[in-house]
């Protein structure tokens, strides 16, 4: 399993993801499920994947190789648009899926891919895109300021609940790390380190880019405060006056 | 869908359900899915269901009428023993899985059922149990102080976080309904209005039991309040010193 999740804000993106993969719960291993394509003071694209381990290093790989649309073999560093973009690494999911999907079907096993791919070229908006395996895809909007791949239900409710569109990047950093801390807790297949990216608008450059390890102290006081955080948080919400105390 | 929460705390129980059943996002009705069995003064049980209603319903069903075992029938006003009650709910699951088990599979539909069951006999201990759809069951402790039926992963980060077995009873009741909240806020098919009951330990009867409505002030207060709480807590975690203002 694998839990990423990209947020969309005023400020700029703030991508995070884990990198535990496993075949089972007796084989388990790390690797980095973010990829980074950037032209500094051009563009900035970060991308995240999650499903079948083979089945998105293909996708990375065909999109670093380039892929023939209109003739023409293009990249992540040439695509004029974050909307063709997007196209390119639905096109990648889609070559893969022809090259590996008849077997893959003959052996009972499902074409399990999903990415996010955020970024920004020059002047144009910042896009947020989610790419489903069948290499159509959804964008995040000021209504919905985040989307989430892999594992995402422990991970959702705080995000549903504190995250806006104008919430601050630093602010959006720690809600996404929050939001990956209660996936960790209770999905064993998503695991440390993490992967975290920030981007902000308008730079067309990486502001940051983090491994976060079990020992890195932020993560781990944010963890701890975390959950007194809550815990005061509810002793303080007043009791039921139709519960006797 | 549905969401059932049980909670088992020092001072006593929270058994908290949905009522939300839905054939379809089409086809949506409210049934309760909490079942009392109680002398008061003697013994009180509380039974909470999740799966295919149908089943569920005849679980129920099969409850009240009494099932045969060891010769005798039996329903939950006589068992003396919570493992026995438990061991009676699997019956009453097994015996539902023998009549139409074999039809629901000609038709290829899932034996989608499960239960919680919380309740205390005489000067025995409370306890509470989750019963699977094979009719075996396995029982909170200490270390685990609850459980869940239906869709349970919005709701449980809160109570991963904040929940242990000396959690007051009251408290307890904020939680479950938090808990609650995140689901509601995440998943269509779990739906208002809300089921509560409250038992204190030693007691032998309901302590308090309660419909919650979308018009319940304190429920309304709760939801507003908490969502207010975490947005106030995530400002006041410090910002990493990696990440630029």
């Amino acid at each position: 399993m694998t839990y990423c999740v990209g947020l969309y804000l005023r400020e700029g993106l703030v991508m995070l993801s884990d990198t535990r993969t496993n075949a089972g719960v007796d084989h388990i291993s790390t690797f980095c499920k973010m990829h980074v394509e950037d032209v500094p003071g051009e563009r900035m694209m970060c991308l995240l994947t999650a499903g079948n381990l083979a089945i998105s290093q293909a996708v990375w790989n065909r999109l670093q190789e380039g892929l023939l649309v209109d003739g023409q073999v293009h990249t992540l560093r040439d695509v004029p648009t974050m909307f063709r973009a997007a196209q390119l690494a639905g096109a990648a999911v889609r070559a893969v899926f022809e090259a590996d999907g008849p077997t893959l079907r003959a052996q009972g096993i499902a074409f399990d891919v999903a990415l996010l791919l955020g970024g920004q070229i020059g002047g144009q908006a910042q896009r947020l895109f989610m790419i489903y395996a069948a290499g159509n895809f959804i964008e995040a909007t000021e209504d919905t300021p985040f989307l989430q791949i892999g594992e995402h239900k422990y991970g959702k409710p705080i995000l549903d609940r504190a995250l806006t569109f104008d919430t601050r990047l630093v602010d959006g950093v720690k809600l996404a790390l929050v939001s990956m801390d209660s996936t960790l807790r209770s999905n064993l297949t998503v695991g440390l380190p993490l992967d975290l990216l920030v981007y902000r608008e308008g730079t067309q450059r990486v502001g940051l880019r983090k491994r976060i390890t079990e020992e890195e102290p932020y993560f781990r006081a944010l963890r701890e405060g975390w959950s007194t955080a809550l815990r005061e948080a509810y002793r303080a919400m007043p009791v039921p006056d139709w519960v006797a105390g």
